[in-house]
């Protein structure tokens, strides 16, 4: 019999997720019925989305019920399969869980991967995954710059705002970046590139606002959102006219127990006929080879930097999911599972 | 010599604005220059937007300077003329001022108008002015409403709502209104043939969008907001996947001392790959005509149920405005002049 480690969720979390809010189970992986596969994690994606998915409130997947393993896309190879589409030993990226092994029912998202083309499997869960996809999509088809025109990304250090400043330069265009701290702030010039970085850290919305409009005096035409709150605010203060702000996520939102913060700038997109779209990486399924292809060719013309940060062992689930939100990680936040 | 009467700018106001932040001015008019023109101003458009142009902030036009009369649109008679374009008697409407005469100046905005072709002229103020090419350009251009589709209207018993329903069930749409009170209410279902009104008068955020959810169980697929805060975070809980939101006006925020309400639910624009888009009128000047046309179409054909609320004279300039605040007004507010 094999046994299964399991992150369980044992109750919603109020704000900053606790200790308490989760369990590491151990139970026995279940006999496979026809059309499953069983997949032996290797690597967990930690991402900031997986946050909203601890809550009770609706959104566009169910949330994860309390007792069960708190979902996560990973990558594994395929330990036993009765779907003659997977055979065991293939490696697979899929919507599953923090857990040592998931059971795939048919219907669920899985897909093979080759893991001889790059230099780590992990690599679908970064740039080559969801993250670069999201940054690729959301840039080329919602925020849509043009050469010479300026792209603001807050989250600028992060997974996907990483490769969104480095996309809008290989589209012509000038990428400003929002950032936590001066060493952060480096990272995202001298690392990755960008034009400008900014630190909002002990800056006002005014403040920040002028910090932006400072190094970027012709006004922002495309903004990659990640963080909400007063970054948003003081992005759409510094908007030109039909701009688009790309709403990546919220990341200020996710733990806050006082209500969301929101924006309080809406007024700006009267004033400059300016728009903001929910970018929803789901939405872009039926284009996933187009955007993969694209990121792999850039990964391989050595035209895109990118890191992951990987934390190890079931056990650290929970301090590594943490560090996306306290921003300890550099690079992609992935958890090591076997 | 022409005397003038102006209703000026003493001071900006802060919050709700009061006597004290206007004066009436009497003063002579200026002589004509080359290319000037004399409009004698019959009737003034008084619109929630006229409310930021008070503001310095910086806004898609400069601030109305103090000590000058306040900006308004404007339908009216050519006094005097030193263009050639335009002959004293002629009707015209452009952006002008509340005052009796205001002098025209080369390239800025004038339009002939066929006084004869419809019932009265303040029509050019309303239906057949830029409240109508509001409606038909938010709706037509951004909102983008099917048939079968569900259309959310906020201020829907005010200028520009009560035509957005109108125009959405002539699209094949379902038009849902959210007024206050239950007369408006009323009067958006049985006047302007609205399928559905719901009054947001004592409700909250959560108790407004299950509202909106009992009289639109499919969800919302277009929502024309005229309104913002509370109304607004109602309307975003009960998105559809794809969902537009027209941002029109945020009537409640304009005369708010504490700082801007906000949009609190913008992860919900994530959640459904939904967009907010800004409406400014003015981004459609190229294409006016064909709005115009559109809707001296409908109106023709009596397909439109349109409303003016005319209060007289100068000096009920400020009771006439704040009635956009309190909501007093039955249809578009206009303030007769002469």
């Amino acid at each position: 019999m094999i046994l299964n480690h399991r992150f369980t969720l044992v109750r919603r979390p109020r704000g900053m997720p606790v200790a308490a809010d989760f369990a590491l189970v151990e139970g026995p992986v279940p006999e496979l019925r026809e059309g499953e596969v069983l997949v032996r994690n290797h690597y967990a994606s930690l991402d900031p989305a997986i946050r909203g998915w601890l809550d009770a409130a609706p959104s566009y997947m169910p949330p994860v019920p309390i007792g069960e393993a708190v979902r996560a896309t990973t990558v594994g190879v395929v330990a036993a399969s009765r779907d003659p589409a997977f055979a065991q030993g293939q490696w697979v990226v899929g919507l599953n869980a923090i857990e040592g092994y998931s059971l795939v029912r048919p219907g669920g998202f899985m897909g093979p991967i080759d893991a001889e083309a790059v230099p780590s499997v992990t690599n679908y869960l970064s740039v080559l995954g969801a993250v670069g996809l999201t940054a690729y999509f959301g840039l080329t088809d919602l925020g849509r710059p043009k050469a010479g025109q300026t792209v603001l990304v807050s989250g600028a250090a992060g997974a996907v705002g990483s490769l969104v400043g480095q996309i809008a330069r290989l589209m012509g265009a000038r990428a400003v970046g929002i950032a936590g701290g001066a060493a952060k702030c480096a990272r995202v010039v001298e690392h990755y590139g960008f034009d400008a970085a900014i630190d909002y850290r002990g800056r006002s919305v005014d403040e920040l606002a002028a910090a932006i409009r400072e190094v970027a005096p012709g006004g922002v035409d495309v903004v990659f959102e990640n963080v909400g709150g007063d970054v948003l605010d003081a992005a759409l203060m510094c908007l030109n006219d039909r701009a688009r702000v790309v709403l990546c996520g919220l990341i200020a939102e996710y733990n806050r127990t006082e209500g969301p913060l929101g924006a309080r700038n809406l007024w700006q997109l009267i004033v400059h006929s300016a728009s903001i779209h929910g970018l929803l990486i789901r939405d872009y399924l039926p284009r996933f080879g187009e955007g993969a292809a694209a990121m792999a060719g850039w990964v391989r013309e050595r035209r895109l930097v990118f890191d992951e940060h990987v934390d190890i062992g079931i056990e650290n689930a929970l301090p590594a999911f943490l560090r996306l939100f306290a921003g300890t990680n550099e690079g992609k936040m992935i958890l090591k599972l076997a």
